[in-house]
Parts: C-alpha cells; sequence; structure tokens
C-alpha cells in the first residue's frame, strides 16, 4: 500500500496533505485529504474524524470550507476525508453525467449490479481499506469517530451503526436519513444495488444502508449528534429527518437531534456548527471530560 | 443605488449575503458579498471590515475559505468582500486572458490607459462607492478598517496609507508590497498607468499606489499588520516585504510583521491567523481592551 504526496499546506501549526494511490478495492487510483494536528507525533499517535462529502464533493471541500481545522488542531484529532466515488476514465459513469448518480455520488455502498459493481464499492474503501492505509502511514491510533453532510452524512450514520465497534461517535449534517425513501436514494440504491424494492431479498439488500431502518434495529449504541438546518431545500423530499428521529424514539437511541432555524444546506451551515460536533466527537473519544 | 439581493445563508447566527448592483464608478455590472454578524441591527450599527481578494478571485473565496466569521460574529464586525475587477462582456480583458492582468486582476488602482480606464476604477470604487453604498443600505456605522491577501494586501495598505482618516487600522497576508520592483506590479501598472516608469511624472504615478512607496513617505499612521508565510512560492520575486519593512522602519511607522514559519500563500495560510487580524482590528475600533 504505497502513497504518493501531492500537496502539503501548513496550517494552525499542523498540516494539510493530499495524497494519491491505488485502490484495491475500487479499481482505480484515488485521492485523499488528511488533517494532522500540531500534537501528532510517532510518540503521540492522535484519534481520526472521517469526513464523508456529500454529492459533487472531493476530498477539499470540507478541508477548505467547513473552518473544521482550528478545532481540530485544539482538541488533537486528525481529519481525514476520502473522495465521494471512484475517479478516473476507466470507471463508469452515469449516461447525462447527473450529479447524483456516478463519479461524485458512490452514496459509500458496495455496488452489487453491473456497470458500477467493480468500482463503486465505497462502503469497503471507507470501512476498510482507507483506515488500514491512514493507520499505515500517519502518526495516528486505531480510535476513529465519523461525520459526514448529505449524502455522507447518510453514510457515516451506516457506517457508524453497521461497525459500532469501530467508531467510538458519530454525527451528521443534513443526512439523506432514509434513502429507501427518497428520490436521490432510491435513484442510486436502484442503480448500485438493484431495482425491485418490494422483494424481500432486495429490501434487505436496500436497507442495510439506510440509517432510519438500522437505528431502528441496532441493539449497539454509538452516541450520535445530527444538525438539520430548516431552511434547508432538500429536507422534506430528500433528507427526511423524521424517520430518523421515529427509529430513535422507537429503539431509545442515543441520538441527539437539533433543528437550527434559519440555516441552509450550505458550508456556511456546517462551518457554523462543526466546533460544537468536534467537541462531541472529543468528549466520546476521552479527550474532553465535558461536551 | 440600488442594490439586488442574490443569496442569503445564516451562518454562525448572523447573515451571508450577496447582491448586484450598477457601479457608475466601474460602468459594469458588480457583485458584493457582505457578513452581517447577529448584533448588527438599526439600532446597533456595526463597523466593517472590508477584505481585498488577490488575483482570480471573486467575493466567495475569502467568505468560504478564510474562516473568518466566527471571530467576526463573536465580535460584531461586518465583512465586506468586493469582486477583484469590473466584469462583464463589455469591459475589456487581457488578450490571453492572463490570470494577472485584466478580470480578476484589478490591482485596486484607477487606470488611466486605454482600453482599461473606463472601467478599471477599483481604488475609487472600493474607497467611495462601495462604502457609501454599504452604509445606505446596511445596518453599520462609518467606521471602516481594511484587509486584504497578495494583490488584496496591496491594496488594502495602499487604501490605507492614502485614507488615514477612513481607515481605523489596517492588516494584509503575503501582499505584493512594492509593486513598481515586481513582475506582477510591473505589468500590471504599466497597462494600467502607462509604461515609462522612469520618467517622473510616471514615477509619481506608480509611486501612489506602491505600499513601500508610501510608507516611506506618510506623516499618518494608522495602525499596520502584515503576516507573511515564510515558505510562500511568491515570496521573493512578487511580494517583497523587506522593501515594506525597510520603510517602515526609516519612517517609524507602526508595523507589526510576523514572518510565519512554514506557511504557504494559501487560505489555509490565511485561515490560520484571519482570527489574530481580526482581533487587531477589534482593538483599533475600541471593541477590545487588548488584542
Amino acid at each position: 500500500m504505497t502513497i504518493e504526496n501531492i500537496s502539503n499546506n501548513k496550517v494552525l501549526d499542523g498540516w494539510h496533505k493530499q495524497y494519491n494511490h491505488q485502490s484495491n478495492v475500487l479499481n482505480c487510483k484515488m485521492r485523499f485529504a488528511i488533517y494532522l494536528p500540531p500534537q501528532a507525533t510517532s510518540k503521540n499517535k492522535v484519534p481520526v474524524m472521517y469526513w464523508l462529502s456529500g454529492l459533487t464533493c472531493t476530498d477539499e471541500n470540507f478541508m477548505q470550507k467547513a473552518g473544521a481545522l482550528r478545532m481540530a488542531a485544539e482538541l488533537g484529532i486528525a481529519i481525514v476525508a476520502p473522495d465521494t466515488s471512484p475517479r478516473g476514465e476507466n470507471v463508469p459513469d452515469d449516461e447525462k453525467q447527473a450529479y447524483d448518480l456516478g463519479k461524485g455520488a458512490g452514496f459509500y455502498v458496495n455496488a452489487t449490479q453491473p456497470p458500477w459493481n467493480k468500482h463503486y464499492q465505497m462502503y469497503d474503501y471507507v470501512v476498510d481499506e482507507l483506515p488500514e492505509l491512514i493507520e499505515t502511514h500517519f502518526p495516528v491510533n486505531s480510535q476513529r469517530v465519523i461525520s459526514g453532510h448529505s449524502m455522507g452524512g447518510h453514510g457515516a450514520l451506516v457506517i457508524a451503526l453497521r461497525n459500532p465497534k469501530l467508531y467510538k461517535s458519530v454525527s451528521a449534517f443534513s443526512p439523506i436519513s432514509n434513502p429507501m425513501n427518497c428520490g436521490w436514494g432510491r435513484k442510486a440504491f436502484s442503480a448500485y444495488l438493484g431495482t425491485d424494492p418490494d422483494a424481500w431479498t432486495l429490501y434487505n439488500t436496500w436497507s442495510v444502508y439506510d440509517a432510519s431502518e438500522l437505528m431502528r434495529k441496532t441493539t449497539a449504541q454509538v452516541p450520535a449528534m445530527v444538525e438539520q438546518g430548516e431552511n434547508d431545500d432538500f429536507l422534506e423530499e430528500q433528507l427526511k429527518p423524521n424517520a430518523l428521529l421515529l427509529a430513535a424514539k422507537a429503539n431509545n437511541y442515543p441520538l441527539t437531534f437539533n433543528m437550527a432555524e434559519g440555516y441552509d444546506h450550505s458550508y456556511y451551515f456546517i462551518s457554523s456548527f462543526i466546533d460544537k460536533h468536534i467537541r462531541f466527537h472529543a468528549f466520546n473519544l476521552g479527550l474532553l471530560e465535558q461536551q
């Protein structure tokens, strides 16, 4: 597992770095970004927050726009931002290059359907291959938390709910909370996972990637925090936080949910609450005595 | 002076807004962005920090990438970010669309040479027209500070040094400190102001837009802070901070200069030190008792 350094920026006494590497899981060359806070040294390995971005994003959006690095530098948490899909000329894309399918829209699932299944294995990439690579090459320990926005909020919740031993906490900004029941989710799941959601086997195939379904059934309890802007244009049609809230209530799940009045779906919203989320993760990592 | 609202994002309990307006000074339609902190109301008008961006930027780069809004919201300072040049189909651009001349590269001067002089009047736009418009339409008072990056750091220093009664303080990140003696500056000044810098009249024409020349001669003293990354790729060829330092020393000018080890020319650098600069401005505005 070799990685190729392609950029270095000093930020707040730490370093933002980008790398290319050949992904065995995705069968293509991938780029990721890491922020190493000043505390990270070979003798003082730090925990990692994985950040999963939303539709159309790359590794760059969060690092440039969220204002997250200040609190990460203060508390000593590394941040890793992968891309949102496999990339490259050989990777299939939507015929019309739609923003919500194909490149930039991997939905953090393992595709089972051709032509997607050869490359679109973002679930395994985020859960297994990328952390192994990060923990091999950087001064980080194996303590992980995970967060994300929109499609990436969906990914973060699904990944933490399915791997409660791997993540100390999970948070999400405006997540696609019930993808089985919204346009974005049904389009992506139909393409990547198969097209008959009423069949029992396919229901099972879809529901293991649906945060509301998972939260309703899980017996493990990874502390979760969700932030949602009340003026988000996608709130009713795509995000459906009520499904998640009902699931949490039914299963007595430790979900902290905040509906933020006046806020939208943008990075301006994320930057307004990212400090709170990083402190939430720091508390669950044992770095802070209170949030 | 009418303005057209084109976007609104709630950020940190305040509002980021973009507007279009017809500029009489620039003879074209211009866009600007304003951040109004939560303290700004018709009964509590707040001071304004003007931010001048660097080559290729628009009103958006600083607002999205600098992480500045948190401290502005905390201290109650509005931020206004204009574009970096006149815009539109009728505005002349460099023949080769070079990044360092024409659109995106107005250099905050009043051009005297055709074809530039009809539109490229960014000095008057920033000093007069834009503040008048801002103070007419928004809950701000007439207290101003100014800051900027690279070409915009040059603009901020020049504008404050030439208008010491209008600005309480000035700061700059990696400014083009001595544009008469670097490639970027000589190219732009030749085009906008005329091509014979050795002639005395033209020397005068150039020197009134050169921060080092102005700092060496001024009798007024606007408190100034400059941040420079030591690993900035443009440091030796274009930025030349030593000229500014020598001028400040010769004239006993109140310049706080920080050479930041390991930092580059990017917004990651700006985001690392923007809190310090906003606190410097807040102190000079009387909002903080110490920096």
